[in-house]
């Protein structure tokens, strides 16, 4: 089982606030006395980091480039960076990709800071989906837009409740300004939208004139050859959709190197508000990043982290067949990092979460993933994480607590 | 001659909003077709960098903990980072200073965006000094806040001066929040506020319930004994200034790591803000500069750093002295990396950049920095950047192009 890991203090952070404080603090004395087996926290395997060649690549590029990489750098990113993420974009489909588009930002969370600041007035609508990913949803909040759910099965958003919703709005009179999706592999449901919802979903975005934020920070962590030739919104309709991407899933997550891109406008204006929110990135992130494209270090090894990932996929799904309590359900990922599960409705899986601690095992509860207060029956699953065998062990003693809540509740 | 660098497109996104788009594509066919002395880039000269240690120390950090280093980290940093920003900070004379009060971010620039996005409402007063850092100006100005000038002398604020405006403001009914100050070697005056003013302004801010916002960059880049004991504001009064620091002049800036101290209820604002921004700043940055400061690599290097800085002060002062065109006249800094130059009345500095790069040396014109509007006979000379020999020569060189205007403009 592992150690205590920083993480730990993200799923505080998130969950926390929406627990009691003392709830949080019989939580963070459970986290600090004993080893738990987390599948709450939605960062890669350490085990995936490579390590000797990052090593290598740091202190080469302090060596022969340090008075660049150590020295400030333009607000856009790195020159030689934001080439290589033109070119890698014109690989997913992106057509007619110019540096002029992008701009490198500290994680994909800076992109949707920065873009929500941009486009969104208060009291905008933004539309997102039925979980969505809890970072996206603070930047949106943060830009005093109003967050209005659409419904997800397991294709995605489901375009008739997706229709619906802005008739409804409009009809109030509101602004409906964007709709913010991650279409691969989603945080925290693990669905992915359907082939022709994309395209449907374009058409409604022509419609109503509405932008797409579109997150993808999964695309490369593909289980199937049919997820393999998913196609990006933003290579479907590049002047509609700004597209966030992200170097912390398929390299490392500590360096904090991301990109974001939008029509060229709208690309000008993200650099301004960077230019006041951070001058720029770590130049010297981005400068390992750089070089680990040039060496093949990251395309290199995607075949092998996909594997990876699916194999602990594959254990979490045997384990949930397995264990899972009568009248749940969760969804069936073909790439990313998480599972969606869905207990019996009455069942609040918030109330549970110290009882599961207790057990040795942590996961997110899934309400604050839902806009509309929904949920609370929900749980997001990482199988990121852990090995196969401590995803099988904490996987069987979450759900001995889910079964025991049951028992106790029937009797 | 040192070759193009990248600071120019930093200069160039400063100065060049404010100069029209012929004047632009001008200034970069200049910039790219020859070498130019620059004494516009406010950056800290990469012979300072400790290359070989920084390669040294990044190879380590991850070999030895990139399972932490890689990964991503809490929103407020690293915690031994947070620590010893605790420790440094009571060094400084900041009493009772603890790890709640600390978030670590991407440069000062972050802390500046993140504050004023919490303190400001839209139409807010900001009080600035006339000129001031653009950056922090932005920053104020990006959360919709209303900038208003307070003029400056050889020892800093004029104090007199701030009470005049707050009464005029506060009699127009205006809300004036803070003031936004530099009082160590300010960017780009190198003026430092006078010992007893830190008093006198600490004095006005309690009176009038003003937070004051404290960019203390340049604090340990001091050239005199006098100025080795300043003390910061926040030492003074630490429940009323959020105090900002940084290791980009001590160690290296693409590292982009810095910190904000505040009240604590304040920091924790500030926390929950850069959730939303960014998640957190560069993680193995952080671990770096963890590494760098347990080494004593920073302390052991600060007396150098000041001596570096320091002869080439001397050295632009000096062929100032022989080169300055009568009426003209300049700041005497006692550390950082700025001196200010005023132009006799009337003449306009912007509109003799061109040919000061036509006659190879660089330089920031003045008004950009200052929110009046005045300032257009001021320009902004770096000596952080180039050699003395160099200093000296462009100093020669962009004297050369005010005599000749002046001697035009009198002929």
């Amino acid at each position: 089982m592992p150690n205590l890991d920083l993480e730990y203090e993200q799923m505080l952070s998130i969950v926390g606030r929406r627990l009691q404080p003392n709830a949080i603090r019989k939580l963070t004395l459970l986290l600090g006395s004993k080893e738990v087996i987390s599948l709450a926290a939605g960062a890669p395997s350490y085990e995936t980091f490579p390590t000797e060649e990052l090593a290598e690549i740091a202190a080469r590029v302090i060596r022969e480039r340090g008075r660049f990489s150590l020295q400030y750098g333009p607000t856009r990113g790195q020159g030689a960076l934001v080439d290589a993420v033109t070119e890698l974009l014109s690989k997913r489909g992106i057509e007619g990709c110019k540096p002029s588009q992008i701009v490198m930002t500290t994680g994909s969370q800076q992109g949707l800071d920065l873009i929500s600041r941009i486009i969104l007035d208060p009291g905008d609508v933004a539309l997102v989906e039925l979980p969505s990913y809890i970072g996206g949803l603070i930047a949106l909040h943060n830009a005093q837009a109003e967050t209005v759910g659409v419904r997800q099965d397991d294709g995605g958003i489901v375009i008739s409740d997706l229709r619906e919703r802005i008739d409804q709005l409009q009809s109030q009179g509101r602004r409906v300004k964007c709709i913010y999706t991650i279409p691969n592999f989603q945080n925290p449901s693990g669905v992915t939208l359907a082939a022709d919802r994309r395209k449907q979903l374009i058409e409604i975005a022509d419609e109503h004139d509405l932008l797409i934020i579109e997150d993808d920070a999964y695309f490369d962590l593909y289980f199937t050859e049919e997820a393999s030739r998913l196609v990006p919104l933003a290579a479907l309709r590049p002047d509609r959709v700004v597209y966030l991407g992200t170097f912390s899933k398929v390299l490392a997550p500590g360096l904090r190197t991301a990109w974001l891109r939008a029509p060229e406008q709208l690309a000008a204006k993200v650099e301004l508000a960077k230019e006041g929110a951070d001058l720029s990135s770590s130049v010297f992130d981005q400068a390992i990043v750089v070089e680990s494209i040039r060496d093949g270090l990251i395309e290199r090894r995607l075949p092998e982290l996909r594997k990876f990932y699916q194999i602990r996929c594959a254990a979490m799904l045997d384990a949930l067949t397995r264990f899972a309590p009568a009248g749940s359900r969760w969804t069936k990922p073909i790439g990313g990092f998480f599972i969606l599960m869905e207990l019996a409705a009455g069942t609040d899986s918030a109330a549970l979460l110290l009882d599961a601690i207790e057990s040795g095992v942590a996961y997110v509860p899934g309400q604050p993933f839902f806009v509309d207060g929904s949920g609370a029956n929900t749980l997001r699953l990482a199988y990121s994480k852990e090995s196969t065998a401590a995803i099988a062990d904490g996987v069987e003693r979450m759900c001995r607590v889910f079964q025991n809540a049951r028992a106790q509740a029937q009797g």
